[in-house]
């Protein structure tokens, strides 16, 4: 028993969503699994933590064998408070986020915390992958994702990562993927961001919405390409977003010295 | 009027820190300044963005001449929400962000709201430089920072920021700072991270604390080893985390075609 991989599952989407509970079933068998999700959906809350509130965390009901908690705060709550107190500092040998429910290709994965759980296992040392299938509703198919899902999990297993990199993993939906393409993330911009309603005073409020355009439409080196061609992607991503390469040019611009 | 730089200013700390007042108050005149924070404090939230609810935009007072309105949505919300109300979509010269009450230096730019709105601000196209005083309090003094942040601002004023590229800018407190050095995030992480309370039934709870424990410290590549040392740092931060250089690796670990 203490041979078998320990494998930690987080999201975002709320340890209610189905996705969480397909990951779970498709990784039950992979070694000794604990999940521990946020209590309400996190989604769009990138790598936030709860930094002046007190958390709580709760055993709720176990699914496929593994133990299920969850978190009053965040997805990166999560982690923290997973190492804190179940998992109290043992070696996890994998962490899992997801299957989130939509995408976090492109510039999603900024506001994504499915990746912001996993950047925080990350930071802590612990092999890390993303899971997003481009399907918002809690009704989506998730029946593509597993083999996928067990593929990924199970080369890092063996493999590891390296240190500082995290896999940010996306699945089409409504399709049988095709393969799996490593790119790097595709860079767009949304346009029409809000829209606009009158409260019964008069009084204006705004709701996000917007659609995505992505610059990188025909470029094949990124993830919303293959994506659009039925493809599972794998962007490696590192939480740390120093510009290594621009600190001579940045660095001489400003200049060293500024007395 | 028209030739004037247009300077948006954000924070995470709320609309009433006294780091964005000072903020504005150290660029007023280089420029027409527009100030849009959150209503309330978002600290640690990272790029997290409101998904599931309105957002209300309102005019507060006027500082120092500048427009200054509240956000009831994070400090991502608050560059979205400009940029399609009190900006409508106008050229922005630069964004900045801050000044923020605590350091953003090391891991600590991943959950840094101050750097969430500016990697906003960076991904829509506009140079954008987050600063922040390595103080918490709200009493902290500003006041070693004016020059700091003019000098940077008018930098990227005059030579604008690659593509995709914001600036981390972290600044010693309770010093007169010896000048800036452009360097690299230190790498670290967090001990003793929850205290642990029972309530009055005696059931746990949990409040986040810790240590940073510094991997880099005698490393002089690295911001906090230079903010120890009492000198501004500047870090160049991409958004985008892929991890390019390591995209042939993975895939080959992957495979291109996993049926």
């Amino acid at each position: 028993m203490n041979e078998q991989p320990l494998i930690l599952i987080c999201n975002d989407d709320g340890v209610e969503a189905p996705g969480l509970r397909y990951l779970i079933e498709s990784v039950a068998d992979m070694g000794h699994v604990i999940a521990v999700a946020p209590s309400e959906p996190r989604s769009g809350q990138s790598a936030a933590i709860t930094v002046n509130s007190p958390l709580r965390i709760k055993r709720c009901e176990d699914i496929a064998g593994a133990e299920v908690y969850a978190v009053t705060g965040t997805h990166v709550d999560c982690v923290k408070l997973a190492m804190h107190t179940v998992l109290a500092d043992r070696k996890v040998s994998v962490m899992l986020s997801g299957i989130n429910h939509g995408s976090n290709a492109g510039n999603c994965v900024v506001y994504s915390g499915t990746m912001g759980a996993a950047f925080e296992a990350c930071m802590i040392g612990i092999p890390a992958i993303g899971f997003s299938l481009l399907h918002h509703s809690w009704k989506a198919d998730f029946s593509q994702c597993g083999r996928f899902v067990r593929k990924i999990t199970r080369a890092v297993l063996e493999n590891g990562l390296p240190a500082g990199v995290c896999l940010n993993v996306n699945i089409p939906a409504k399709c049988i993927p095709k393969g799996i393409k490593t790119v790097k993330s595709s860079e767009g911009y949304w346009t029409e961001e809000y829209v606009d309603y009158k409260d019964p005073q008069g009084k204006p409020f705004y709701f996000l919405s917007g659609q995505f355009v992505d610059r990188d439409a025909n470029n094949e080196a990124t993830d919303n390409y293959w994506l659009d061609r039925e493809y599972v992607t794998v962007v490696p991503v590192r939480p740390d977003p120093t510009a290594s390469d621009l600190i001579p040019s940045i660095g001489a611009m400003l200049g060293e010295e500024c007395q």
